[in-house]
C-alpha cells in the first residue's frame, strides 16, 4: 500500500445528519442516550477500517428540542466507552477552548489516549454559539478574536502539559525506591495573556505523544489557526472549486509556517444518500426532506441570518427566497459568516423556493449532500481526492446507524478495489491511520527540569 | 435481607493505599496507567458484591513523584471505561467544585450515569492543596470559606441541571414531528454570588435522577456541607469513640435540616493487612513499612505541619517525635487542620519515634490501619457497624490488586455469614445499593418552563 490513501471518518450525529433523521425509521432515535448504540456504530466503522469516529459538541442545548433530537451525551466520556468496545478505530471528540480549563481538558484527553492506547483526537473549537456563554456565567459570548487568542494559548498550554513527562521519566525502580526521574518531569510555566498554567502534569505522556489535533474553522482566524496547529481539518464545501481553493490555501499557509503540508489532512464533509439507482437515491433524499418541520428550519435560518425568532414566519414556503434575505449578511456574528456565505451562494446559484432552501439546509447543516449509487458516491470521492480538493472525507450519513452501514458495505469496497483505501489497518494509533508522526517532546534535553516536589 | 446491611466500597488507589505499595511485589505498580488493571479490580469488587469503587482525585501532581507513584488517570473517564466492563458495581469519582465549571461537570457525571445505567456517584471536594491553584491561573488557593461558599452554589447548580429535563420530557413522536415537550425542559436560571448558569441542560435527566452525592470533609464547614448535601460521607477516624461522636453529630445535624438521618451513609476508611494469623498480618504490615522512603515521609509531614521543604530533615528517625512539633498546629492552612489533629492525637497517645510516626502515616494517609486475621477484621467492622460508628466502610487495601482480592475472598464471606452484608445485588443502581431513594425532580409541576428554543 504505497499509493496515497484516503482518510475516512464517521462523523457521528445522534440520529443522523439530516435534520429529520430522528423521524425516519432507519434511524435509532430511541437509542441516542444508550451507550451500546454508539458502540455498535463504532464497530461498524471499524469493520470498514475507517480512520476514526468523530463527535461534534457544544456546552449548551442548541436548536429547538421541540422538533429535533438535539440532546447529546458528553463526547469524551462517550468515546471512552467506545474505546473499550473497539480495538483500532480513532476516537475524535470536540471540546471548547472557550469553556474549558486547559489542565482539566488535558487530563480528559490524556486519559482517553491512555485508555484507548493511542487513538484519541481533539477537535479544537472556540464554540460558535452564544447560548453557551450564559451557561458559564458570562453576560456575552466572547468575540471571535478573543476566542481565537485564548484558543492559541490553550493549545500551547495543553500540548505542553502532554509533554510534561518525558517518555522515559518513570523508573519504577522497586529496589532503590526511586519511582521517577524528577529531572524528566517538567513544570510548563505557561504564562499568556488569557491563561496561566504551571504544571507539572499529573500523568505520563500520552501514548501518541499528543492526541491528534483537529480543527474545523473556516473563517480567516480559523484558517490561520488550522494552518499553524491542525493535523486534520474538517471543512464544509459545496463545490469542487471552492474545496480546491481552500485545500491549496491551507497547504501554502502551513508551508509558510515551516510545516510539511502533507501532514495536514484536509477532510471535507460529505453526506451521501445511497441506493441501487440514482433515482432511488434521490427518492430517499426526498423522503427525508419531506419529514422536515418548516417551523424548525425557519428558526435555524433565523439564527443563521441573525434575525430574531419568528421574523421569517411570514415567508411563503413555496415562493422563491427573497433576494434581499442575505443583504446584511456582513452584520451577523463573525462566527456564522463563513457558513452564511455558503448558504448565500446556494441561493444565488440555485434560486430555490423557501421550502427548497430549507430542504437544502436540512441535509447536513451546510455540508455537501450527494445522492447516487455506490459507484457514483465513490466517483465523487475519488474525483475530489485526486484533484487537490481533499485527503479524505468526514462521512456524514443522513441517518444512523443505517446510513453508515450502507456506506461501509457498498461504497468502501469500491474505494478499496480502486486502491484508494486500506484493506486492513496497518497501525494501531490514530496518528498511524492518518500517516502522522509521533511528535518530539519539547522538553527533551531541557537541562533544568522543575518538578513538583 | 431485612436487617440493616453494611455498605462496602473499594477505595481504589493506583498501586495501593500504603505509601510504599508501589515497591511491594503484591502491587500492580507497572500497570497503573493501563485501563485493564482497573477493570480487573472493579470486577473483583463486583464479584464480592461491593457497593462501589471509588477514586480520589486532584488537578495537580501531589506528592513527590521521585519516590512514589503519584500520577493518575482522570477518574471520570476511567470510571466510564470501568462501567463498560462491569454490570452492577457503583462508580464514584472525586471532582473539584473549585476547579471545574458546573455545566461541564454536570455533563461528565450525567453522561457517566447514562452510560453506566445509573451507577454514578460524585465525591464533592473543594480541593485542599494549593498546588492546584497554579494550574488554573490563580496566584493563591482560595480560602476554605470561599471554596465552601462556591461549593454550595456549585452543587445547587449541578443538581438543578440534572433536573432540567423532566423524566417524561422526551416524546419522540415520529408521526407528528414533536421530539420533546418543551414545557418540560427547563432553564435553571441559577444566579449566585460565585456562579451563574442559565441552562437548560443538554441531555435528559440521569437514570438515578441524580448521581449519588458523596462528601469527605471533616472540618466544620465540611460537616455542615455534608449534613446538608451528602448522601454518603467518607471519614477518617482512628478510634471508635471519635467515629461514634462524628456519626452522631452528622445525623443530628442532618435531622435538624429536615433530612432523614438514615439516608446519609457514613463510611470510615479502613486499611486492612490480612493474613492467616495476627502475627503474620503484623509482619506483612512491617514489610510494607520497611519499604517506605524516609525522605518522602518527612516531606509529607512537612506539608502537613506547614513547614518548608527540608525543615524536618534534621530529625533523628530513631528518637521520639519532638513534643513541640505540632505546637503551632492552629496556624496551618485550615484545610489541613482536621487531618493534623488526627496526627497530633497519635503522637500524644502513642509517643512514637519519628520513624514510627512516618510508618504510622504511611499506612493510609491518616486513615485507620488494622492488621489481623479475616475474623479479626470482620470483628472490628462489625463492632463499628453495630455501635453507632459506621454504616459501612471505605475499604483501602494496602496494595492493589492483591489487597482487595484477599479482602473479598476472606473477609466478605465472614461478614455475609453473619448476616451483615448482601449475598447478591438486589438493585442495579448505586442508589439502590446504598438504600437511597431516587430524588423527586424540583421542576415537576413548575408551570412556566423556559426552554432553549
Amino acid at each position: 500500500m504505497t499509493s496515497r490513501q484516503l482518510s475516512l471518518n464517521a462523523f457521528v450525529y445522534p440520529a443522523g445528519h439530516h435534520e429529520a433523521a430522528w423521524r425516519h425509521p432507519s434511524s435509532g432515535a430511541d437509542r441516542i442516550f444508550d451507550v451500546t448504540y454508539y458502540q455498535e456504530i463504532a464497530r461498524t466503522a471499524e469493520a470498514g477500517k475507517l480512520d476514526a469516529v468523530f463527535f461534534a459538541d457544544g456546552p449548551a442545548l442548541q436548536g429547538d428540542v421541540a422538533f429535533n433530537a438535539v440532546g447529546r451525551l458528553e463526547p469524551i466520556t462517550l468515546l471512552t466507552a467506545i474505546a473499550t468496545a473497539t480495538e483500532r478505530i480513532g476516537l475524535i471528540a470536540t471540546a471548547s477552548t472557550t469553556y474549558y480549563e486547559p489542565y482539566n481538558l488535558a487530563r480528559l484527553f490524556g486519559s482517553l489516549d491512555h485508555i484507548s492506547r493511542g487513538r484519541a483526537g481533539w477537535n479544537v473549537v472556540t464554540t460558535g454559539n452564544d447560548s453557551a456563554a450564559a451557561n458559564f456565567g458570562l453576560a456575552a459570548h466572547p468575540s471571535h478574536a478573543q476566542r481565537y487568542a485564548r484558543a492559541a494559548e490553550f493549545v500551547d498550554a495543553v500540548t505542553a502539559l502532554w509533554d510534561s513527562w518525558e517518555d522515559d521519566a518513570v523508573l519504577l525502580d522497586r529496589s532503590t525506591g526511586r519511582y521517577a526521574d524528577r529531572s524528566k518531569i517538567h513544570e510548563i510555566g505557561f504564562a499568556g495573556e488569557h491563561l496561566r498554567v504551571r504544571g507539572p502534569f499529573n500523568q505520563p505522556r500520552p501514548p501518541q505523544g499528543r492526541p491528534v489535533l483537529v480543527q474545523a474553522g473556516a473563517s480567516n482566524d480559523g484558517r490561520a489557526f488550522a494552518a499553524r496547529h491542525a493535523e486534520a481539518i474538517f471543512t464544509a464545501h459545496q463545490r469542487l472549486a471552492d474545496a480546491q481553493a481552500f485545500y491549496s490555501d491551507i497547504r501554502q499557509h502551513a508551508a509558510r509556517l515551516g510545516r510539511r503540508p502533507d501532514l495536514v489532512r484536509i477532510l471535507p464533509g460529505i453526506s451521501p444518500f445511497i441506493a441501487g439507482t440514482e433515482t432511488a437515491a434521490r427518492d430517499l433524499q426526498r423522503e427525508f426532506d419531506g419529514l422536515t418541520v418548516p417551523e424548525y428550519g425557519l428558526r435555524q435560518l433565523e439564527r443563521l441570518t441573525g434575525e430574531p425568532a419568528g421574523r421569517l414566519g411570514h415567508l411563503d414556503l413555496d415562493q422563491p427566497v427573497p433576494p434581499d434575505l442575505f443583504a446584511d449578511a456582513g452584520d451577523v456574528t463573525d462566527n456564522s459568516r463563513s457558513r452564511l456565505q455558503v448558504v448565500a451562494g446556494i441561493v444565488e446559484r440555485e434560486r430555490p423556493t423557501v421550502r427548497g432552501l430549507l430542504h437544502r439546509l436540512a441535509g447536513a447543516r451546510g455540508h455537501r449532500v450527494v445522492a447516487g449509487t455506490p459507484e457514483q458516491i465513490a466517483d465523487t470521492v475519488e474525483e475530489w481526492f485526486t484533484s487537490g480538493a481533499a485527503d479524505g472525507f468526514n462521512v456524514m450519513p443522513p441517518s444512523y446507524p443505517t446510513g453508515l452501514e450502507v456506506f461501509v458495505e457498498n461504497v468502501v469496497p469500491i474505494l478499496r478495489s480502486r486502491g484508494l483505501f486500506r484493506e486492513e489497518y496497518t497501525g494501531t494509533t490514530l496518528r498511524e491511520h492518518f500517516g502522522l508522526p509521533r511528535p518530539a517532546n519539547r522538553f527533551t534535553g531541557v537541562p533544568r527540569a522543575v518538578a513538583g516536589g
